[in-house]
């Protein structure tokens, strides 16, 4: 029997699906799951874009360009145009989700044992398609003692070496909410000059800032075009996961002269999709002031909830639907692993995501939790009761 | 401005599309021209599959498991037993086209430096997921006179080496349309167990198997489970290359086990397409009748044609929907791009693919041009009389 590549071996599970075998034991024992482990919002997609999708009137279910159709790359930049990108269809290389654009921007920009630095916690994907790349991942903490803001520049100076590429951010962030300061792109943005780097900007979570905050990107940036790359997905734009329709965006034409081969090398990005995501830039403003004003409020029943219950703590997030909270517990791993296995309050237990999987140092955020609301609210308070009763009755709790 | 990838420079471009501009030019010039260059059936979509888009009921488009829904595997499953493949929902990883099932199957397989061998000439973009993967291709050479056959297996153990990881074919092949019989397929059975190979088979062609030839997977051969990795694609069988929706198979845990991991890094496949391709197992068995009888008719127009031509020979493939032949010329680059440029024969030229970018020795196929039928029987003989009135013209003749 032949082996496996050690990259096999060595990619990392999923850490958001590997307590799933639990859940279901769960599940089956006739217990309610409240599920706040993965960022699949329970939002109704844009109606237009789904009425796309039902009036499709092609015959032949065809190849598109590899970079995606003109047609919906000139909607899309419309779209970026509004938020002051100053792109053309040409910046755009249509992607299947979000998850390619990174894969690709990753092949057309790294090496094998090129470093990208990312502040950690982050998006427990990147590590997946490092090894796949086999870039190194040089992770720089942000605390939640400090809300998880950018850690200081002369942190990311002590890590760069001749072999750094990139700096990776997500932003707002996943898994920690966190949205990143004017100041802070800026400083971002002199760094990367500084230094030569690429940086990767993951803005999946774009439309969700809250409490009138505002978004910086670093496309609002002068001066630094040939260094960034966006990467997107309508994924929660438009609560469309399973669309899998993402773009990648940058102004750097040897970037965009690279990835349009790997785009061509698996030849095209979904047809119907991209139909939809074309209707999708049309949905109406009031179904965003809908969904963010939902979210603002599950955001701070959750906030609010947690930081009531005794020895927890969690910072109020600016945007995304995550937080990250600190558990007054041994181990996130076990903990959350417990709550599945050995736990119920009214016949219902809750699952989390252990922060654990979102950290590249090894130990850290051990005591730490990432929760995405994307529940109702009322489902929100009953699994926070029920999540306070779980804290209260876990054996291993550390105070 | 920080440097691309030395993957990104390397990654070749697409020989399918590398004629595009030409083509585009010439069509701004008025122009009609015949498309016989890519694989893009103008066959329709069974209406069944279609039907499944347009009735989609699901108010949230959300992500599916990270290996497909098991609605979907459940139904693969019976449409491969229908074939004798003997599987389970459990061997089916679903991907995004079969593109990804190649990705995927590399990367859960090989390592940097592995070599896989390949008989030439083959599927182009295997060359740019071998560079995707740092993985050398080791072209073994079938050759036009012998109708592209399988080279005989001591050519094949002249190429092994302790880095020699697998076999890779395409069967129907793209680019040459050869069907591998039993005792070929018997034969690198063989092989692959002799030296502990993985044997990867690209079946995207399985249906399409001409003058009542059978159709031989390695999935039909006994005691080689652990060495089979199939990849397939919905994308040929129901002319829907644009749904994007494909699976890997195996009966190797351990390679499903690594395989999975780079799943669910991608997060899922698309969910419509699954919906659509549930539907598409129960397309009625007329309409793959219809459409091998069309494909049988325009292959037979085609071949007629071609080897009617002074100094042409095109041998008689037993399946795809492609054929290579040899052409009485100095160089196929130049010739395609000449008939593109320069040539017109009633307002109309023809576009094909240079065989040369289906090779992987440098100067193999330099006389030899790949076409698809893609086309209605009239349009491919207007496109084959255009092709020799423009055989006669062209400069470069050779002989």
């Amino acid at each position: 029997m032949p082996n496996i590549s050690q990259k096999g071996v060595h990619m990392p599970a999923s850490p958001i699906r590997k307590l799933t075998p639990f859940a279901d034991q769960a599940k089956q024992a006739g217990k309610k799951v409240y599920h706040l482990n993965i960022g699949q919002p329970d939002i109704e997609t844009p109606e237009g874009m789904l009425n796309a999708v039902k009036n499709i009137d092609f015959k032949v279910w065809a190849y598109t360009a590899s970079e995606g159709t003109l047609s919906y790359r000139k909607k899309l930049a419309e779209y970026y145009n509004k938020l002051n990108y100053n792109i053309t269809p040409e910046n755009i290389i249509v992607t299947t989700g979000g998850s390619e654009a990174i894969t690709i921007a990753m092949m057309a920009c790294f090496d094998p044992g090129d470093e990208v630095i990312i502040p950690e916690p982050f998006y427990a994907n990147y590590n997946g398609f490092a090894c796949q790349s086999d870039v190194v991942v040089k992770p720089i903490l942000s605390t939640i003692d400090n809300g998880f803001a950018l850690p200081p520049i002369a942190e990311f100076e002590k890590l760069i070496t001749p072999k750094t590429k990139a700096i990776i951010i997500c932003n707002p962030n996943n898994p920690t909410g966190y949205l990143y300061s004017k100041e802070e792109m800026l400083a971002l943005k002199e760094l990367a000059l500084a230094h030569d780097l690429y940086l990767f900007s993951d803005e999946a979570y774009r439309e969700f800032c809250y409490d009138g905050r505002e978004f910086i990107s670093p496309m609002h940036m002068d001066g630094i075009d040939d260094n960034v790359i966006v990467m997107d997905t309508v994924s929660k734009r438009y609560s469309a996961c399973g669309a899998r329709l993402g773009c990648l965006i940058t102004k750097n034409k040897e970037v965009l002269k690279a990835a349009l081969k790997f785009a061509q090398a698996r030849l095209s990005p979904g047809m119907v999709e991209q139909i939809a995501g074309e209707a999708a830039v049309d949905t109406p403003d009031a179904y965003f002031e809908t969904v963010n004003k939902e979210y603002t409020h599950r955001r701070d029943v959750l906030v609010n909830a947690l930081n009531k219950m005794e020895g927890v703590f969690c910072p109020n997030p600016g945007g995304a639907f995550y937080v990250v909270a600190k558990f007054p517990i041994d181990n996130a791993d076990k903990f959350c692993q417990w709550m599945l296995e050995s736990f119920s309050h009214n016949n219902a237990t809750v699952m989390m995501a252990p922060a654990t999987g979102f950290y590249s140092t090894p130990g850290a955020g051990t005591n730490e939790v990432r929760m995405a609301y994307v529940l109702n609210s009322t489902d929100l308070e009953a699994a926070m009761t029920c999540l306070e009763e779980g804290l209260k009755a876990y054996p291993g709790r550390a105070i």
